[in-house]
């Protein structure tokens, strides 16, 4: 037997061993794309006919005339005449100042790794030029564009980003829909017709590194063939190398199978999880879509944020933020403020997050306010300290650290070491020393690095 | 063999002989139910979202952006923002001031027999709430109403008016259909997904008794699958014993096969044919759809249509006469008007044309303007002379009639007969007269009746 | 006392003589001028904001915001949003089919020897750029055109019919004119800043040869400075001689001052009047602004607008007929239509109405629907009997014609003369051949010449 | 002499005394009322029509009409159809979601002591019902609302900030005014019909206590009545004790007539001026309306905002900021933010703001980033600095204050007293406390009080 063929027998096995069967044992058994835990960060961009109509959120629709909500009810009453539908918005869904390279810019800037942009949002509207949904796509009416291959454009030709694809398993009001499930979902039309051919357009024609997957609910796996699908991702598509998924792929799928868990929104367990997780949440807290009448408020700012950040990051999540731009196309000042807000935390801050891992600390035992990560490279282990709150007095006490002799302790983004001692007690005492207001490294939760700990 | 046997056989060989198989050859040999060419006259009706431009014709879309028609892209240049697109048309299409009660008063006012509205143009907006073409239907956008339903209530509850149907099997812009034309109609994704979803739903919920198929020349009856479409339609559909149809199922079928030939739009050979056909006109000669900047001289007056019905009706046609309603659901006074003058014809004339035959002759061999039908009634035939020009003198020559002595000439609407004579050369004289202009029966075309002709 | 001086005191006489004073005894004694007697037959044109709801009248806001028609209010609540005024409909008041060369044509063709467009109706929005009605104009806002330039150029350029403008005094909703009211009259800046300005810009700017005043009813002719207007537009405006005006020119005018009298809309007292006037009324019976959803029955037809000519001109008065163009600029087929049919009636018997005069009946003394005028030319004078209704029998009885020896009756359109016989009970017995609908001389209302009458 | 005589000559002197006349020798003799200087720090609002294209900047009918700016044109071209006029706009300035009292909230959270409105901009479009201004001001058409009013009312129930207005003389396309202009301000209709008649509305209905003139330079003070107005405003209108006026009266009396001076936008000298002047200027730099496509890059932050404040107030200015509302009536959140930021620095720093004087020094000679105010209160008088960056080491150098040995050197918002030493070459050192950044008082410019400096 000579080398030769054991090589070849190998690789067969290697072949054989990829080819991901639909069901879920095998599919979950598919180790997620290193990029995306080593990326941590994502920016999400919710953007539809929604966000003309820019109220309430994104499920305008739905809460108008699904439920009958009285807010959006009053809303069209006011302002509408008796006639009007939500179709009636799509021609005023006009992106005229949608600049492409100008988000990628602000993206870039924002420190994320990835995005990920609303294919197609529950309302059913997709935002590139789907043959199966004429006229009811940005290049049949509204922008008259392909916004899901200009932005990928933009992203791939000025930036290191990630590019990726939320989309909506399923429409509220699409009546191929609404028969499947009157049928208890026995039929298929509506993925057959729809959904399956969207899914297989959307990877072949923008190759996303990312599928969001969302509105499952409703429907078991097998009405959506969400596991066909996955097996063809993983095995034939052109992403199937490094395409990543989430754990929307049907009822009771959540938390459970797919990709990555996303749990629930806003997922911020504060405890460290098993499975890798993200935390997609959003900068204005009551929506995902842009709404005109949001007041400053409801929009985070960056001591939210990096709290959050700091908390999602420690307990092995990513953090996935959602911007939700205007129906003319513009990524709004306040959320381009946080953006680069958040870029400029993360230039100095950036080791202690990206390709981080959970340290054996998430957060400190004893001083609130303190989250941890540790990254291990070539020579060495980090661990780190992110302090949301600067100490008030000349110590800072980690009860969670415990020094060696070799410990060093650094403030990223200032120079020079920290005196430190050990108290009896165990942990550490971190001496600060007075900086002024102009040297300090940055405005918002302060990251300290320990290097030579206690193994 | 006993009698219940024989009537036993009897139906069997009725119920096979019923059931027609996919082919021309057994479809063209159904037997056209006779109502349609007792009926003789039906109004058309073209309405769409191409009545919102108004402009050009129904075939605005087409002409704009199909063939890029330099005054339909000047008509858009000027009154409209560069990104605006068809589509953007739909949400005015109110139809405000639809009543389809007053239609149905109008129609029935008009003497015709059958109306036929266009479901869905080559526009493939629906004029009824299909399932398979969300958001580009009457419901879901502009007008808010199912039209096709709301027109076929009235006309059935108000009126003894037959309900048909127009539809148009191809739709220029919609991306199945161009995928499967690109595939050289080895696909039929367009037909399985739309055309025929949307056939069966026209003909299960409202139970049209004609069908206008439309829009067929592109691509094979093979592709639309319309043979099998007619077999069940004639076999097996809730109106299987009353549905007539025209000739316009696939390339080449136009005046061979289907039901009725329609041959070509404004078909008026001016001679007898063979098969049943019908010629489709218009009332404004340039377009089906409205034309809001259509001037008067565009309108065809009632000294043209007597003349095209006395025509049609002659050669063994029948007449579908247009119209176009606006976007905002009016029947325009001009044509209200029109067709109010048609029915006041036929309420004098209606014996010479409903339920009439073709002459021996159809037009006089020698007078000019004079069009002959018959009517087999069960004590009498009778001949009509439609007499397009009143005689000049006080003798009206006709060489096409041959008197007998029991020969009575009348003119319908006028008591009282004609005094005639024969001349030598054969023929019939008939004395004119003196008729004050107010006695006279009408304004435009005058019936001359021969009971008891040389047979 | 020589020559020159003599000229001189003439000349100052002629000048004086000419100068009329700002009372109503001074302007009230001036002749009209003669053209308008001549022309008996004249359009009126409807156009405005209020062609674009084209609802109920051309005082649609009025009805809407002055009183709350419940119709009015269920339409904008049906069809807008709450918020929605009426100044919002200027923007869509487009006229983008406008062309005054075929409006010229049309109106030409009717027989018509001079029109009336509106200026400025009650809603105070301005068919020309008037600069006291800044952003409230066809100009600025909507049709971007000079409406009331554009059409006179056209009228002047193609045809010899007259110009003449309609103009509203008053503004509903004017701030200016309802602050003035309020101040019972005793303030005049709506006359000073609005109404007098464009009084002096129209006449000076279009010099129309008719100026159809209206919207003077709630305030004194004082209030309006009407006297030293008519004055200065008697004595001093470039069209000073050929002027025409009528009487609505303040609260107790009408029917009593000015120019010629209007008295009431739709005026038309079936007997001789001292004073000349005009009947002034719609095709359209019930609204002067169009109206979209007019049905065919709202419209007159030929049979009443011969009627109602033939009693206006036996009567002593002028006919003002109008027609509503659409907010896109058309005059709609079915008012084309009517006109051109007056015009093919007025070709025939136009003999018989312009430049005509009462006779000494107006309508015959026994015999129902026949009217009399009077023409006095070099030669003779001939009387016309306007006959509604063609004659049943063969005898028209004439009781108010007294014929002499040399009397020859014809009738107009028709070759040759009538024989007629003098019943011993007076009047006259016109013998009626036989003659074929073909020859008739049109189709509605004939006109029975007489020369030679009894004087 | 008895006594009451001499009262009523001093009665006589003292209204004598009050009556300005209408000469700028007299009217600039006005004092200004104390309210103006002592508040330091106002809100500008930017509000019209320009607010629905929010394109460019308020100029927008001037950059495209005006002067054909090539981007304007474009932007127009793109987006609107080719008829489309600037009128066309107001219809959709809805101002749906204007919250007033939110305003008002925002606007005192600030820290500002006043805000001006434009009642009306260079357009002509009045925020208030004008009667002079029919259907086009916000009542008439767009908003239907009084925004003048409605903004007044909630900044007085709610707040103790003083209310003011902004007020275009001219308008660039108000053909009264360009008639007026063409006849070389010989004639004066738009000052007596538009102009004249709005202020004194607007004086009289809102009694604004600051009125900001603008739109002055075309033509001279005479054309304007300015003086006359001013007359009246200071003698005899309801705000004649509190009015405050600045220096836009007609040309060339910028910066030298009227009250105080604004001299240019953004009029920000650097060094002391000799009459009280003001600041105006932008949030956004670039416009003061609100630009919907500004990138966050044209937004100030707070670093430029305190140093154009510190830089305004020490050389004795008033400080407008401005803002710019959207068309439908917000204050977006990067704006609120601004504001709310300027109100939380004013919080703990207003004390060297408001109410305070120019020092001998307005920056200090040495250290650059330093600028003075001084507040005399009962009991001492304290010099403040306004350090715009923290000093980088301990010591913090002034050059221009000369301390005493009762100087007494505090910073504010932060306990306690600072060390100081007085070098030989003159000024102070202050010593610099390590300071953690949880302890300073606010992010950006801190200002040192000094009491007790050698006099």
């Amino acid at each position: 037997m000579n080398i030769l063929f054991v090589v070849e027998v190998f690789l067969l096995v290697a072949v054989v061993k990829c080819q991901y069967k639909p069901t879920w044992e095998s599919l979950d058994a598919r180790p997620l794309p290193a990029w995306y835990d080593e990326s941590k960060f994502g920016i999400f961009i919710h953007w539809g006919v929604f966000s003309v109509p820019s109220f309430r959120s994104e499920w305008f629709w739905w809460d108008w005339q699904g439920v009958n909500d009285s807010d959006v009810v009053a809303f069209m009453k006011s302002n509408y005449p008796p006639t009007f539908t939500y179709p009636d918005f799509a021609p005023t869904f006009k992106a005229e100042f949608f600049n492409p390279e100008q988000w990628a810019d602000v993206i870039q800037a924002s420190g994320a790794r990835y995005v990920v942009l609303t294919s197609k949002h529950h309302e059913g509207f997709t935002n590139w030029p789907s043959k199966v949904s004429w006229n009811w796509n940005s290049m049949d009416t509204g922008p008259h564009r392909d916004l899901v291959g200009d932005l990928a454009a933009a992203i791939r030709n000025q930036t290191s980003v990630i590019f990726g694809l939320y989309h909506s398993l399923f429409e509220w009001f699409n009546p191929l829909y609404l028969q499947d499930k009157q049928n208890n979902w026995t039929t298929q039309d509506f993925v057959k017709e729809k959904t399956e051919v969207e899914l297989f357009d959307l990877i072949n024609t923008y190759k996303p590194d990312l599928l969001w997957s969302d509105g499952e609910w409703e429907a078991p796996a097998s009405y959506w063939n969400s596991q066909q699908f996955l097996a063809w991702l993983y095995n034939d598509s052109p992403v199937k190398d490094t395409i990543v998924t989430n754990d929307r792929w049907g009822a009771r799928t959540l938390c459970k199978h797919g990709g990555y868990y996303t749990c629930s929104d806003r997922f911020n367990p504060g405890v460290l999880q098993k499975h890798k997780w993200e935390n997609a949440m959003t900068l204005d807290t009551k929506s995902w879509g842009f709404r005109r009448n949001a007041p400053l408020t409801d929009y985070l700012d960056m001591e939210n944020l990096t709290q959050i950040l700091a908390e999602t990051i420690s307990c092995g999540g990513n953090l996935l933020m959602n911007i939700g731009p205007t129906a003319d196309g513009r990524i709004v000042p306040i959320f381009e403020e946080r953006l680069r807000q958040m870029g400029a935390w993360l230039k100095v801050n950036g080791e202690a997050i990206y390709g981080s891992q959970p340290w054996i600390f998430q957060n400190d035992t004893v001083t609130p306010g303190v989250w941890y990560t540790m990254a291990k490279r070539v020579a060495s282990t980090a661990v780190y300290a992110i302090v949301l709150d600067w100490p008030d007095g000349d110590i800072l006490y980690l009860a969670s650290v415990s020094p060696s002799l070799q410990t060093n302790v650094t403030l990223l983004g200032y120079l020079g070491t920290f005196d430190w001692r050990r108290p009896e007690s165990g942990g550490i005492e971190i001496i600060i020393p007075p900086i002024p207001a102009s040297h300090m490294p940055c405005k918002w939760a302060w990251v300290f690095r320990f290097e030579g700990l206690e193994t």
